[in-house]
């Protein structure tokens, strides 16, 4: 069977996260549905990164097999068409190789987490950020974060659900930057690494956001990670500021289609 | 009775527009209801620009007179107490002058228009922009809009509902720019004017939206300026990716607080 790759986004707010479940809307359901408006016996998909519940997305990947020899800008509009009104949209599908896969083909997942801080409510915004009602400093922030770039032993900012074997893992990037919003501030953090471990961005988040309050010190976010437990972990914030925005391959499957 | 400026943040998308009808949702009304919260004989509000259904705003200005002389802090916090879970918020509260008048004191009004271009339907931004399925030109959009600039007669870019006494206006700016998006581009349109007609932005975006997709050439614009007749104007544009987004006054009322 000729096996596609799909760029995916999506708003996370209706869905329980990416992963098929039994009683609840998920994306992987949703695309697969729409699959299977176009080829009934459509196998299950796989995707990059399993986002949370509530967890946004502007570049999800994921592969499908299909009878059909499908054109691949034919068939991301015709799943679009299917998808409707549902907040899911295919942005790319591209042609890949028998032996491509989303998940363990990947080398890099980016990810983005944004961060309002102001007094009043946000209102456009609401569902796409994470709201603080006080200031943020900046430049402890970035202090922070330098000490958790590199390979680390991970545990503190892991959560006791997480199923990875190992927690060491190399954090590749984690650059935060301050962009103004009407009678506010909004920070988003870059994130980029060949994988992460579960809540692993919403820990760095909760934790770093302490530290742009004021609460803890820079240096404490080292002593934490030293800690090696997650009882030294900063609070983990919620799902709604957080976007898995890009997935490295060693080819991009989206740059030439190889048929 | 003190009088108070308001800074006033909405989504247009649950509201019939900013003024106050009937039996239909408004801002206004939900901002008034919100003062008789605090004040059950708090009179009516007026604001700078009465923006139409599914219009946003992240700078709305309206002014209110309250029999307690209240702290501007602690009045926009009760504001947005009250105000939730609608999405409507004070960013800013005033104490002005008696003869401070929102809309009759404004000298500039601004206005951002969110226009995004790509195949695949926009999920974070459903509602904020108005997108178009085609690639649109950036340079010949520029071109058409610098016909506009300046004290013109606009009656073709003005609704035959537009109540102003007359239809020449001076345009100080109309800037666009281009943003990257995920597999498409985003085009802002800022407008500057002492004021607006009814339906002039609208009208100017959704003339220039065709020049930038190729069916009018840029001196199209020029000519249909010149024809003074409505009949002669582009398609008027959906409002979901208009913002007003800041009043001029000849002293910024949230500059300081005078008393």
């Amino acid at each position: 069977m000729p096996r596609y790759a799909l760029q995916i986004e999506y708003d996370g707010a209706p869905f329980a996260g990416w992963q098929r479940q039994a009683d609840q809307p998920s994306v992987q359901a949703a695309v697969e549905a729409a699959l299977r408006r176009l080829e009934p016996d459509a196998p299950g998909i796989a995707a990059a990164g399993r986002t949370d519940a509530g967890v946004h997305a502007t570049a999800q990947v994921a592969h499908c097999d299909l009878a059909r020899d499908w054109d691949p800008f034919r068939l991301s509009e015709a799943l679009n068409h299917h998808l409707r009104p549902q907040p899911v949209a295919i942005l790319q599908a591209a042609r890949v190789a028998e032996d491509f896969h989303a998940r363990f083909s990947a080398v890099e997942r980016r990810y983005l987490f944004r961060l309002v801080s102001r007094r009043a409510p946000v209102t456009h915004d609401r569902g796409l950020v994470w709201q603080v009602r006080h200031p943020l400093d900046l430049a402890p922030m970035q202090e922070g974060a330098r000490h958790l770039l590199g390979r680390h032993d991970f545990t503190t900012f892991r959560s006791s659900m997480c199923q990875a074997e190992s927690p060491v893992k190399t954090l590749d990037e984690l650059t935060i930057t301050e962009h103004p919003v009407p009678q506010g501030s909004e920070f988003r953090f870059f994130l980029r690494a060949r994988s992460f471990l579960h809540n692993q961005v919403r820990s760095f988040v909760g934790t770093l956001e302490r530290v742009g309050a004021g609460g803890w010190a820079p240096d404490d976010v080292r002593r934490a990670l030293e800690a090696r437990d997650r009882a030294a972990c900063g609070p983990v914030c919620p799902p709604q500021g957080l976007y898995l925005c890009g997935v490295g391959y060693p080819q991009d499957p989206f740059s030439a289609d190889p048929r």
